[in-house]
């Protein structure tokens, strides 16, 4: 707050823009929303503050960061969405179960779930350093008590505030332990939403008593524990701010989170480009009102170079006071100056070219990944019962086949089943309902269903088929065993149909090393799945 | 051959192993096969000289060959299989469409191909070398004119010896242009089969005359034009050595190759784990026959510890001569020595952290790439009417949509008809047949087939269903266009059932701007797919 520097620098500063993790503009999975690199290199000489980053694989994010950082004269903020590991979003990286497991465990065996919070954190702190990140958008604190919600859900650390509250705290000490920066989101709470605000504006109608009681104690602890950015929610709160959507409202930026909470980091909104407020506000209009109403950064404005030059402009008519700024500024540089810097900055030392993850992630995370799937994981009943029908099928049903990060032809969800003798078929929205007509009606199923985003709804009309499919094939005694992966409403709304000894488990993870584990406890080990590598090329 | 080496360390130098071009681990594709960085550390200790590397990113391919070559104290052979551009098997690079699609193109304009071929050698030798690979494992020099041939099909230069003998000369000089060594493959033919050598040993009945005629011709152009080195073929040749296949005969090596053609010199054996060799042979005798026979470099052994240690046994029974290891040692150095080396061996300049592929193809290459598609392609008819049926469908045939290379949810070949009212349906072969029974027996149908490795035959039973389903449709008037990725064999047997007038595309390439230009043909443009973008975030 001392210098004075160039408003128009000053300005960007408070810009975080969004890029791809890969280093060629063509190889960017959503060009729509991934500035290309002449766009970011001129963004960055003028003096943007920040970067998200969003897909891509480990080593290279290694070099992107690098990159980044040569086309800026200022330390950057480098952050992403890595609520689940750092290798949810880049290849190579541990890649966690979701915190929702985490949050059940929680209910079983409180202090296993927070000394795996703790670590949780720990584990995507140290990698999103070692890959050059110093800020990680997470933890979300939002308090899952709506099973209908889309956009949340296993994403949540839990369905009761106290529960979530501990757990975050845990996560959000192991992140700032190892020099990262940690991200409380999305505030005032988002929970409790059965509308996904990437596509429309939700509006919770809860009085502020209904907010402490429910929403605000996450927050409340997490500032406690010095979380150092909380994240706005693109959600209406008509009791507190009829008008503004929150990440817009000053009722609820400033005087809920600023003075009630008394919240002194980095306060930064949810991307402006998601429809909840681009389709409301002008690319320029969004990113004043959010420094308005008490935001300090603005998140992937939905264009950049509008949201300066309307930001300078509000500047001029008195709309905004350049006081302000400045201290939002401050913020920013004394949350930098919290973080560890990059560890290598220099050139590379062909020998651990990654830093940490020359060769994956360490032992350390690896075993910790383990343990994590291992505690988190619900299993009942027996085992698989090998098929000795030719017509035994591994139905395998995923939102969508293509690109789909956790299912390549040798996942194990695949080859496990198939080396036992069950015919893998993947089934997706597309599918046609008569598929049972390709004389998959006639052998025993195993049913394995990826299912995270859109929870079971309690009725087969507006949601997923299987309980009724499960009755069925339970009836005709068909049903050799279920897997649900995510979801653990789905499961929840499921298992009731389950005979007791049917082999069933539900995985919160996902990802290859969720599938083998949950495939070995009902006695479908593979350790060698030679006979599906598929040939040894592509 | 002046200095006498240790007989380990000089038996090691001619083995060429397999690993990932990822770098960790866990990311390997195909772990059966590619070896684990211990094991590729303590290989390269040894002595081991070469490595093959399938798969990953161009960025992290980079940083991959620079750590091989730190766990190595001798300059190493890095080679891949790029036939089709880097970008084939490295994400970033330049993806180009097939060789056969200058074949087809030699036809029409013999100078254009030539002169594109020459380019295509160009444009992989240069990206091959910025990511630190001194050698393409390429040309197919096999003519194919079997058009049911399972493995060459479109990846060989044309269907007659004079065009492929020009084309692959082109190419190889191209390659060996940019400091790169080219590798001639598969000796003396792989043409005409119509077996899978990934699968068994194919038998081709031919005489010598017969040889002389049709396969041997661009081996002995490639040589002329100084082709570095040779691969061999797993393919018995009962006229020629009732007892070896040629990757172990002799007769074919020494007698044909060296003596007859001239070779001198590296030959390389095609993967010894392939099944043709590996069911016969242990993992040691297949490496002691193939040097007896004339190899120089023993390609991804299944075991190289066996390897060489049966080799080493070969040496002091008296079965292999020093003499004759020395020598291809010898040639391996001299091969080694047209190489120009790493052009970026030590530390990285932040500012291009990948040489030449700092933001993907240089502008040249991509102009080149896009030049390639336009000029192979073939249209028809005129352009696709917009549907005014609700029930329009664009079918989709690929061989696997998991892990597709080139579908992913908003690749042009789905997005593009979607933004002109045609409802992509993604077909496998899994699909059972009654999937019209889903109403897409009723609107118009856009046809496009990904068909490459395994051409149509001719008959409904043993390949693929189109002739029938386009017969069908177009009687039904239901046929709307028909797009054609990859086998011109499929193309051909399905252009005789099209009116005149319908819109209809081959493409030899399948990748994302095949698929975009393509559809532009035939009027599917979309130049911004906004509102396929599915979201901005993953």
């Amino acid at each position: 707050m001392t210098s004075t520097p160039d408003p128009r620098r000053l300005v960007a500063s408070l810009l975080v823009v969004r890029a791809s993790g890969l280093l060629a503009d063509g190889q960017r999975r959503h060009p729509r929303w991934e500035h290309d690199n002449a766009t970011l290199r001129a963004l960055l000489a003028e003096g943007v503050g920040g970067v998200i980053l969003l897909g891509g694989a480990a080593a290279e994010l290694r070099l992107r960061t690098r990159q980044l950082a040569s086309w800026s004269d200022q330390p950057l903020l480098l952050c992403a969405d890595v609520e689940e590991g750092v290798g949810q979003r880049f290849a190579g990286a541990s890649w966690l179960p979701p915190p929702l497991g985490l949050g059940r465990l929680h209910g079983r065996d409180p202090a296993a779930a927070l000394h795996l919070a703790e670590q949780y954190g720990r584990c995507t702190g140290r990698e999103a350093r070692a890959l050059g990140l110093n800020w990680v958008l997470g933890p979300v604190c939002d308090v899952n008590n709506n099973p209908g919600n889309p956009v949340i859900n296993v994403r949540a650390w839990g369905e009761e505030p106290t529960g979530v509250a501990e757990l975050v705290a845990a996560f959000i000490a192991g992140v700032q332990n190892e020099g990262v920066l940690a991200c409380a989101k999305h505030f005032p709470g988002h929970g409790d939403t059965s509308t996904d605000s990437h596509l429309d504006l939700p509006v919770l109608p809860h009085h502020r008593e209904r907010l402490e009681a429910i929403e605000l104690p996450p927050f409340r602890r997490a500032i406690a524990r010095g979380v150092a950015s909380v994240m706005t929610a693109h959600l209406l709160l008509p009791e507190l701010d009829p008008e503004r959507p929150a990440t817009l409202s000053p009722v609820v930026l400033t005087q809920l989170l600023r003075q009630d909470l008394g919240f002194a980091g980095l306060v930064v909104t949810d991307a402006l480009v998601m429809d909840a407020i681009a389709t409301r506000h002008g690319a320029g209009e969004a990113a004043v009102l959010a420094l308005e109403a008490g935001a300090d950064l603005v998140l992937m404005p939905a264009d950049p170079w509008q949201a300066i030059d309307a930001i300078l402009a509000a500047l001029d008519s008195g709309r905004l006071c350049a006081d302000d700024l400045r201290q939002s500024a401050e913020r920013r540089r004394r949350a930098l100056a919290l973080t560890c810097g990059d560890p290598d900055p220099g050139g590379m030392d062909p020998e651990r070219p990654l830093g940490l993850l020359t060769n994956g992630p360490s032992a350390e995370d690896r075993a910790f990944a383990s343990e994590l799937l291992r505690r988190t994981l619900i299993v009942q009943g027996g085992k698989v019962a090998r098929p000795r029908s030719q017509r035994a099928v591994a139905l395998v049903r995923v939102d969508e086949p293509l690109a789909c990060p956790f299912l390549s032809p040798d996942a194990p969800a695949l080859a496990f089943p198939a080396a036992a003798g069950f015919r893998p078929r993947v089934l997706d929205r597309q599918t046609p309902p008569s598929w049972t007509e390709d004389g998959g009606n006639e052998g025993p199923v195993l049913l394995q269903l990826f299912v995270r985003g859109h929870p079971f709804r309690g009725s087969a009309a507006d949601g997923e088929p299987w309980a009724e499919w499960i009755t069925t094939l339970v009836r005709q005694k068909r049903l050799a065993g279920l897997v649900v992966y995510g979801s653990p409403y789905l499961w929840d709304s499921l298992r009731g149909h389950l005979p007791q000894e049917l082999p069933a488990v539900w995985s919160p993870g996902q990802m290859p090393d969720a599938q083998a584990l949950a495939l070995d406890r009902i006695g479908l080990a593979l350790d060698v799945p030679a006979t599906l590598d598929g040939g040894f090329t592509d």
